[in-house]
Order: C-alpha cells, then structure tokens, then sequence
C-alpha cells in the first residue's frame, strides 16, 4: 500500500478481506466523506462493519482482546448522514459485468431499508460503479425500486442504467463527489 | 436473558462484555427503535462497534473467522436516522452518580460529531438516564453545548440536568419514547 492511502488504511481494514472488489469504490467514497467532513459540506460516515462477537479475552486488563468472532449480515444501508439539513442514506456497489448489476448483489434488507428512508422523506440512492465502463452512477432509490417492483428481471441491464443512471465525476480530493450530482438532481439549494 | 429479549439478543452482544452499566439503556433504545421501524414512525438504528480486524482464519471456505481482533474508539455517536423527514443523531449515556454527569463518559469526537451535525441542521441530543433517580432526560445538543463550552466545569450537575434536560416516558412497548419528547422540544408536527 502507498504512503499517501496511509491515513485512510485503518478504516478500510475490515473489509479488505471480504471482498477486494468494492475496495477501491469504499476508498473513494470514504475519501470523499472526508473531504465533505473537512470542508465542512456534510457529516456522512460508513457504518462499521457488524459484527459478532462470541469470545473475548480479557487477560490484560488494558485492552479487551476479540478472539473468536465472524461477520453478521448488516441490516441497514452503509452509508448515512445529514447534507444541507437533508437526511442522506445510500448503498455503495461495485460491478463488474458488462451487460447488468445483479440484484442478487444487493442484500433484500437493504433494499428495504432504502425503501423505508425513501418514504420517510430522506435523500437515498445506490451508488454503482460500473468497472468495464469506469463509470460511476448515482441512481435514485425510487427510479430503483420502480424498476425491481415492476419486473421480473434478476438483474438492473446496462441500458437501464445509462438512461437512469447521474455519473458521478471524479476530481482528486472527491473521488466520488456524489453531492455534486445530488445538488442536481433533488433540486437542493 | 428472558425469552421476550431473544430477538435482541444478538444486537446487544457486542457490549455486553464491554460496559454493564449500559445495557439496560441501550437494550431499552434497541426495543423502542425495533417499534419505531415496526410502526413505521422512525427508521433510527444503532450503528454497530468499531472493530479492528487484526487477523481472519479462511480455514472454512464458507465463513470467515475473525481470530484477532480490538475494539475501536467510535468516531461518532451511536444512533441515527430519520424522523417526519429530519436527520436524528444522538448518543446515549447512563449515569450513576448522584451529583452530577462526567464529561469524561463521553468521548471529544462524539461531542464535535454532535456539534457538526447540530449545525447542518439535524436533531441532535443526549439521552442520559440519571440511574439513582430512575430517570431518563433527552438534552438538547445545543443546550449541552452551550455548558460544555461555556463552562471550566468537568460534569453536568444534577440541577442542570433537572432545569434544561426533559424527562422522557416510560411506555412497555417503547422503554424509552424518546421521540415524543421530540415531537415536543422541536415543534414537530
């Protein structure tokens, strides 16, 4: 690992090993917040990864030490936060078919979740790398969960999701500046 | 743990072995926040513990097994979500002192987390259940703020707490109704 991702190592640790795949856009986005976080533009945070604790070992007193534990199913979306007063939750998804994102990569209880927020009033979406194409898209959770209500379709096609689908822009200190497209496409001021 | 908690069970597990003192509160905000999601009056989840992941067995290819593990100090606080619309954040503390609640119970960042959040507009609070008088407040983030900033003081006093917190209700199915509280403090209709 480079010197400069120094900072940010710490935070990604815990998912480097269960899937390398979406490591790249976690870094982004977690990079983004930051940003977003210093600049003072919005407070949006990934949610620790949940996990199951079964035994700790508490032989040094100073630090309680986890010995035996496995990842739990997480029941919410990653990401939430709060941006100009606005309620912000979204999922983060890597994808590397040429032709569709699968549902089948995204947990039912996050589309749930989504949902859920949807209804109560706060801005949600799904933030969707597509590798082949190097394209990252903001799609709104509703035009989301119009499409997975309405078909019998397993999968979101390519096409769907060039038509509904915002890119993202990359810039250096945001590599995924997501705000920049919500500003557009939830009217905010 | 009784038959009625066993749905719960597995969420308050992670801190059962780190604080003892905090259960019952935290295990009270879980069971209100499970009805909130049930009747579909507030989507507000505690995020799980930070964990840092030192080392993970594969042996198993179907799970893996965290072998080596600490606990991280939590950046923000450990409740959020949305309510009629607004961004919620909040963190919970239980007190046993009689005199007085220290501010060495709650960490800087979750403090300054608070602080950013109340200025981009969400509803930020405390709910600290004073244990010697069976009490639970919710305080307002800009009132505790205010004390905290303005005063050489290391612990809210009883008085303070008596004078700007405001008490929270006990219901069976909602232990800690913190949002009709809420509803009132913030004018939410």
């Amino acid at each position: 690992m480079n010197y400069p991702n120094k900072k940010t190592k710490e935070k990604i640790q815990i998912t480097t090993n269960r899937s390398k795949l979406g490591m790249s856009l976690e870094n982004d986005i977690n990079v983004t917040n930051t940003t977003y976080i210093n600049e003072d533009i919005a407070i949006i945070y990934k949610k620790p990864t949940p996990i199951k604790i079964v035994k700790v070992d508490y032989k040094k007193r100073s630090t309680a030490h986890i010995v035996d534990a496995y990842y739990n199913q997480p029941s919410t979306t990653d990401y939430n936060g709060i941006y100009k007063g606005k309620y912000i939750d979204f999922e983060a998804k890597e994808c590397h078919s040429k032709t569709s994102f699968p549902f089948s990569s995204i947990h039912k209880h996050q589309i749930l979740h989504l949902q859920r927020c949807n209804r109560h009033g706060g801005i949600c979406f799904i933030i969707l790398r597509m590798y082949q194409y190097q394209k990252t898209f903001l799609i709104k959770a509703e035009d989301f969960l119009d499409f997975y209500k309405g078909e019998s379709r397993k999968s979101l096609p390519i096409d769907w999701i060039n038509k509904y689908g915002y890119e993202i822009r990359f810039k250096f200190s945001k590599p995924v500046d997501y705000l920049e497209v919500v500003d557009k496409v939830y009217k905010l001021k």
